[in-house]
């Protein structure tokens, strides 16, 4: 079987002392310029992460009050990591000395190697060879670094610039460092969407995203891995899918250069070849790696495919194909929109019976009964309070023709108290399906979406989001289906 | 020629005693339950809002420390506005009374009319021939009322669960109250934009979308009108687009009921025959209707054309034709992204000169002139700093072949200083072209995107937010010039 051979990494890195280290020394650090990338690393990871951290730059004392050495080995133990923030002309004898002080790992951030032409890419090699002579993996240059909470984080960004997402299970590998540090943390951090670990590759001269996903399907912190990709240098696609499906974790994969402009782009960009999109995404969905269109799309799938590996969340995705979708509204407007949506998205509505509308109606307080609208999307209109809702979604939830509920909450209604979310709550956790909320975006609602989603309801801050998630849960049923598949006949 | 028939209005009403009343009267108020619609509407005016505000309610002499009159004829003048908030029972009385009175226009918020069936359509035409006998128009009934800042809020929520926008030049028509009050109102009040008058129409038993559009139309606070709407009674669809395009201000259809699910919940919740999505995003591409897909693009749209209509903004739309942007972007993965969404809503990147990208290059500071993307997109790195941007900015709002440029800031890295947005405004003021801003939406950034969008340079909260504004400035232009055909082929 050729498989096998495509699917065969040449070589394979223990990662750890990079993205696990107990101790690391960040080289090259500047007394004049308190902005340089060096002194940034070096005091973000001594003040604020758990790894021990030094300094090394020839000539100065300290800076910043913190001791310096001078050379590598004149630390007094040896590091796990070596963090370079020093010139392209250097970064050859510094890994040099680092390999031989018995240095295990590396990241080199700064620019100036392969992506500036054949004169950086030779530099690059050169430090490629001593790293595979030393077995001592780096991951760039030409990155951001990497952010594993709560141990290290050497993106060399000022913290209080960043907006850092909590320690979770999702790692994240990105050929950008801007969309990593900008789309993935910040809707990340707005989500609570914890991270493992997240990788800036840079140039990738010698760990790539196929190193990384190896690495990722072994650790135990991290259940879905999520990359931003321009693309793969050539034979790498198929590679990169083969091993998807193998995956015993979710893949998800933002796509940049999907379009003819977005290509020229991520050519001078990353000197990507990025595939035909059609046939890049016809791949991903053949071999079960799950490629979310939009950034907000992304955020979306994040949230459920995060929230659905907790051990708490108590359904099965297998049995969901989004054909049997309920949607409870206090508005006739978000029902209708809502609709729209699901049909956008490829999920349908059940059919209620003419006994589950009277049974609905019955179930709601005579005022709202009256003007209500009983067909699905059932709309108990502004008369309905916090217990119909608790009422009918229990009602619901017990019938065999629906799969899932979509609640969607308007709670500028007065009926609607602000304990909506835990009412829900105490009564989802008791049923094995899915529920999924809409709650309008704004603070003063935060009381009822925290209660939804702290208790894995996944909540939309727009009703498109909310469908987006549900679709996320359908394409998980069906990602588990055809990976069992993929898995017997390989 | 047979259009003018179809154009023709039947009757035109007076709506100004609605929209702007010197005085009101809330009528059906509760001693027993606070959150009764006539109570919140009665205080919520009393205490917020400009409009004298008078309540009568049989039996009480007081509400919550507030007088009460006992009779509408009791009442020490009378009253431009009758707002009902009681049964539907006692409805047609009421009006009776307060048109006998002299008031001279009501809004009715009550259920159990049309809505529901037979009879209540009696009770609903009723109350019509009594309106129309006495010209007082009024709006609904089934409805949530009508926000017209600073005078008059019968939004019969209280204020503190609602999240209301300031006052401005977008009126807002909407055939759910819930879609107002929740995407229109919260979307609008995060973006700034301002509303002169939100109309919930509710049953339109009297007064219609093309009496409002008629209205608004003359008003000169308002300059863009927003619908949210189901579809069309037999007829009107045609009406509406003919009028749309004869209209001076710019007409925003929000739709819902635009998929097979969708249009069978909007005849649930409406009554509305949705049209044919197809034919209807057809013919309001013919006759000038601005037709957003999604309530994020909703929000854009709004947001460029309110802005575009304020004096002080020095571009005109008519020579944009979207194929000639400049991405200016300090992450290369944004620039990727950026050219993918500018594909996706069919606008086009210009090609800028071997001269051009040399002259940029020779803007840049040395650190980032090598290693900085120099095609278009043009990416400065993170090395680029507050001054590299603003000159490269001056050089391509000078160059004949950029009609337009997005510019994407990542402020997380350290070179970019928080008067970023000021630098640009400063420079963008003195330039006759648009300029569109991405800025990470978080609230650290605010500074930066509250100096651009204060000085009218919007920015998106994604980088297909920013897409989405330059495709409605496009689109603008296009508008304007199919507009100007039209007016002349008439």
């Amino acid at each position: 079987m050729p498989e096998s051979k495509i699917d065969e990494i040449d070589t394979e890195f223990d990662l750890t002392p990079i993205f696990r280290p107990k101790s690391a020394v960040v080289i090259g650090l500047s007394q004049k310029n308190p902005y340089h990338p060096g002194n940034a690393m070096f005091t973000k990871n001594l003040m604020e992460m758990e790894v021990k951290t030094y300094g090394v730059a020839p000539k100065y004392k300290e800076i910043e009050g913190h001791k310096i050495y001078n050379k590598i080995n004149a630390l007094p133990e040896i590091p796990d990591l070596a963090v370079l923030a020093v010139s392209s002309r250097i970064s050859l004898s510094v890994i040099k000395e680092a390999a031989e002080f018995g240095i295990r790992g590396a990241i080199i951030v700064g620019g100036c190697f392969g992506e500036t032409g054949k004169e950086g890419k030779k530099k690059q090699d050169e430090i490629v060879k001593v790293c595979m002579d030393y077995d001592m993996p780096f991951i760039g240059p030409n990155c951001v670094g990497v952010y594993s909470p709560p141990i290290l984080d050497t993106l060399f960004l000022p913290s209080e610039r960043m907006t850092k997402p909590k320690s979770g299970n999702v790692a994240v590998i990105s050929q950008s460092g801007g969309v990593l540090v900008d789309q993935f943390f910040i809707n990340c951090a707005e989500r609570e969407i914890g991270i493992s670990t997240a990788v800036s590759v840079g140039n990738k001269a010698m760990i790539n995203e196929t190193h990384l996903i190896n690495y990722f399907e072994k650790d135990p912190k991290t259940d879905v891995i999520a990359l931003y990709l321009e693309g793969f240098h050539v034979g790498d696609g198929r590679k990169f899918c083969i091993n998807a499906r193998k995956s015993k974790k979710d893949i998800v994969v933002y796509s940049g250069g999907r379009t003819s402009a977005g290509k020229t782009a991520a050519g001078s960009h990353t000197g990507s070849l990025a595939a035909n999109n059609l046939i890049m995404a016809g791949a991903f969905k053949q071999y079960s790696v799950i490629n979310p269109e939009t950034e907000i799309e992304l955020k979306n799938t994040l949230k459920v495919y995060s929230m659905l590996a907790n051990p708490y969340r108590n359904y099965s995705t297998m049995s969901i194909h989004g054909d049997k979708i309920a949607i409870l509204s206090v508005s006739g407007g978000h029902g209708v929109l809502c609709s729209d949506l699901l049909e956008k998205y490829n999920l349908s509505l059940t059919k209620l019976t003419e006994k589950q509308k009277d049974d609905v109606g019955f179930l709601l307080n005579p005022s709202a009964s009256k003007i209500a609208g009983l067909n699905n999307p059932i709309d108990i209109t502004g008369s309905g309070g916090n217990e119909d809702i608790v009422n009918i979604l229990e009602y619901l939830l017990n019938q065999k023709n629906i799969e899932m509920v979509l609640i969607l909450l308007v709670p500028q209604v007065p009926q609607l108290s602000m304990s909506l979310g835990r009412d829900i709550v105490n009564l989802g956790n008791k049923y094995k399906k899915p529920i999924i909320g809409y709650v309008p975006w704004t603070p003063k609602f935060s009381l009822i979406r925290e209660a939804l989603e702290l208790n894995h309801i996944p909540c939309g801050n727009t009703i498109e989001e909310a469908v987006q998630m549900a679709a996320a849960i359908k394409q998980k049923g069906e990602g588990g289906i055809r990976k069992k598949f993929s898995h017997n006949s390989l």
